[in-house]
């Protein structure tokens, strides 16, 4: 059994709590919080949950320690960290700071002598899998990434932002003839706004200047101003019965060519339909756990991503059973 | 740059000339064919044909082999020895013997030191990884591999052999109501005959009874009577100007679901839309002839399939890069 640690326990973390738990050769040993520990209620039964400040303590009882903190603040800060005590999984998102993140983990955990998988997940993740897989195999072509149809946190938080506004639900969705334009293989120069639109359900305040809210919206730099965004206010109740779930997928499509000619087109697509973003990135680094662990077993160290992990590691499968069955 | 052998000069084998020549760091040294030399003319300018029986001569000439042989009788026997002399790459798909093929390659390429991959393509292949990530992502979910729309050898070959069949052309095609229904999450159980139809072309000698071919057609064992087959007569000109493509490819489905009542369906697809089936299956041959190369310098050597090498491999693009732009 790999023994597991998690480290937070916000949505991500609970998804991973379920994962470990469902997993025939992992078990959950700890659960970390910079909360008050015996405020925080977790799921598993007879699993402690401890403070943070005492992780290190914990070294010689857990084989992987997954951190479920944000990239903005949290991640820079406790991979590095926790790396000097475990093998750690992270889903580190900021992709602009990957290559720095990645020299402080691997700095951290080649000292170590630990594995530290970073950015996993599905977008950095399994996407980032997908567009390399494509690429590499079709060195002649365009790559193509649409998100959606999904709930964009940071957009909804924006939105809530707002003056008068009680809360907000942002989906992205992609523009489906961008979609088959893209996959009949004429690879189209696409626009932000010819990508993808935004779709907004807003709760707002009794009283509330609801066409000055709309126009704060859709104007708003960054975030809107570069897509086609609708406005739908809706009641409290409405919010609560039709958008309480936080589904995200997308698409990564490659068009390439081949042929004396370039005369023959193909197409490699890889969709995600998730009805809930955070248990299906935590089930991602639970595979990856088991990953580091494999690894970290073999003598291996140091940082990695999903780039540098044989599939076959992931799986709780043994090897016979995967080339007899799914090869 | 990578000094690339071609065993064979077939479909496969000109796809993956095509490709090494578009590479930038490979380049294409020998060609070698069982035939007489002097009978085979290939694309590329100023590369040698040379007799199989001399290959080994050229060990030291050439830093990966890529067979291009059939998997009936000539990879079980090429593959084996030439990595006695060579790192070689190749295509063998008959699933059910990939394991018995396995040992013996890992046994001749553990004695001889060199990387053996085997079962490399699209199915076997980026199929395989397709299927293995997604059920180690979602252990509780159910696969569906879906072929087509493409041109099936082996069928087409089937119909050739017919009495009064001059040319025949088949097609597999995935019924659009099965993928809706492994979309939707539903997991179905789905027969033979519920996932795919084949359409056949066939061009008859003049003067021969259609029915009677139509009839042998559509209640030939394995090949067609548990399916629903439809069987057009066409010209001969009509074969040549809309059906000498050979496209193919298909759908890896994974319906998996998670949460404390699995709750939460996912749906990971991953497609492919070939124009040419033998030029995609050698694009992929060609950058695993480069992992091989690589894992070779790394002091790696034994049997591997596409489960046991990292995607990284795969690229020619430099780590720095990888994760700077595809992460």
């Amino acid at each position: 059994m790999i023994r597991i640690g998690i480290f937070g326990y916000g949505n991500l973390a609970k998804g991973v709590e379920l994962a470990v738990n469902a997993a025939k050769d992992m078990e959950l040993v700890a659960v970390f919080t910079r909360r008050d520990p015996s405020s925080v209620k977790i799921n598993s039964v007879g699993v402690p949950v401890v403070s943070a400040d005492d992780a290190a303590a914990w070294a010689d009882k857990i084989d992987v320690m997954v951190i479920c903190g944000g990239s903005a603040t949290d991640l820079p800060k406790q991979t590095p960290e926790l790396a000097k005590y475990f093998n750690v999984v992270d889903s580190f998102d900021n992709h602009a700071n990957i290559p720095v993140h990645f020299k402080n983990v691997n700095e951290s955990a080649l000292k170590s002598g630990k594995v530290a998988v970073i950015s996993v997940g599905w977008d950095p993740g399994m996407f980032s899998v997908s567009r390399m897989y494509a690429s590499a195999i079709l060195p002649d072509g365009k790559d193509y990434t649409f998100w959606g149809k999904g709930v964009s946190q940071g957009h909804s938080d924006a939105i809530r932002r707002i003056e008068g506004v009680l809360d907000a639900k942002q989906y992205t969705i992609p523009v489906e003839e961008a979609l088959e334009a893209v996959r009949s293989g004429k690879e189209p120069e696409l626009t932000v706004r010819q990508k993808h639109t935004r779709e907004c359900f807003v709760v707002a305040k009794e009283g509330a200047d609801k066409a000055k809210i709309e126009n704060e919206i859709v104007t708003m730099p960054n975030y809107f101003a570069d897509y086609d965004t609708t406005v739908h206010f809706i009641s409290a109740e409405e919010m609560k019965a039709n958008h309480s779930r936080i589904p995200h997928g997308g698409f990564v499509i490659r068009s390439g060519r081949t042929g004396v000619n370039a005369e023959n087109q193909h197409i490699i697509e890889y969709r995600l339909k998730l009805d809930s973003n955070p248990e299906f990135t935590a089930s991602v680094l639970a595979a990856y756990a088991r990953a580091a662990w494999k690894l970290s077993q073999k003598g291996e160290s140091g940082c990695m991503t999903a780039f540098d992990i044989a599939p076959k590691y992931l799986s709780e499968k043994s090897f016979d059973e995967l080339i007899s069955t799914m090869l």
